[in-house]
């Protein structure tokens, strides 16, 4: 996927300054990656016999899979007027890590 | 709209804790209106003559809808585990907030 | 919230044409009422003691929810040039319609 | 990405009957591959100086992005009974294509 992505930063007229664009694509690719994982996670957890002791994953990924999504798109936007609006969704995505981690500690 | 959110509230089975169920469902509300207020704006700067002065606001208002939806989703899952996720998307709803005032304001 | 719309709609400079305004911000809001019941309903299931009897719900409704979401985006966009677009997210409503009645149906 | 697409899908107990689950995998990563290339494509129209001639792709774009996201959720949840909601949401996808392409040709 980054290198599909790379095709498309590289026809934006829009000066990237000192944005690495490898790492730009990485990042974009990461969101989509995970919001896709989280979406995922939620599927796998209803088809284990254990459902009902899945519950606070299976309402925690949603909000990750949303998040992802939200930030995939805002740092696809190369909006370098909102610095604000990226770091902010940004740290909201380093909660759903957060979030999850202590998920798979409890599972393990 | 809050009140269909209020009767979905009403007949969710988790215990809300000390949460204003008629706040919440208001919060809830407002999240989706500034999201469909953003695409709507969005259209209607498409529409102007002088498209090419709105391309700020184009390119922002996508991002304050995008994440207005995720926090509305989020806040409509009773996720009581998870404060940090969601104390950390309603700080991005905020940087969208002053995003659209400063937006406004230079077009005064 | 249709208020709210038909504020954004009024401020919007394109030709609407035949289009009934009233009609289109109820239309945009029962899109986002949708998405959200479906939302707020798989955190009801959640919290259900028969969670497990209730997957194929809480695998139904984010699908509704995406699906609706992504046709009040669309319908909130005057894109009069797309009715084949509009059409077909439209129809995959109605198939949305059609499983919430059947999930409803098989629980009473 | 389709490679960790493929991780969860192995990971998930549900039976997917006769899918070939190296082709789900591949349709789940052309979505989310199409709605981020449809984001990125506005951000791109939005850099050009022609943008006043891009109106029609910079509004065509984000449906397209909602319905490919909105499809490669659906197409991620293994959701086996509703094949309505499944093939409804792929044929808007198709849609899609169609106006990209149409807008693609009006561009050469």
């Amino acid at each position: 996927m980054p290198h599909r992505i790379s095709v498309m930063l590289d026809a934006c007229p829009n000066d990237l300054g000192a944005v690495d664009r490898n790492k730009l694509a990485e990042c974009i690719a990461a969101c989509f990656q995970c919001a896709q994982a989280c979406t995922a996670c939620v599927d796998a957890c209803l088809g284990e016999d254990m459902v009902a002791d899945l519950t606070t994953c299976i309402r925690t990924c949603p909000n990750c899979a949303d998040i992802c999504a939200a930030t995939g798109n805002a740092v696809s936007r190369q909006t370098g007027t909102n610095a604000g609006i990226t770091r902010a969704v940004l740290e909201a995505c380093r909660q759903c890590e957060t979030a999850c981690k202590e998920l798979l500690a409890a599972l393990a």
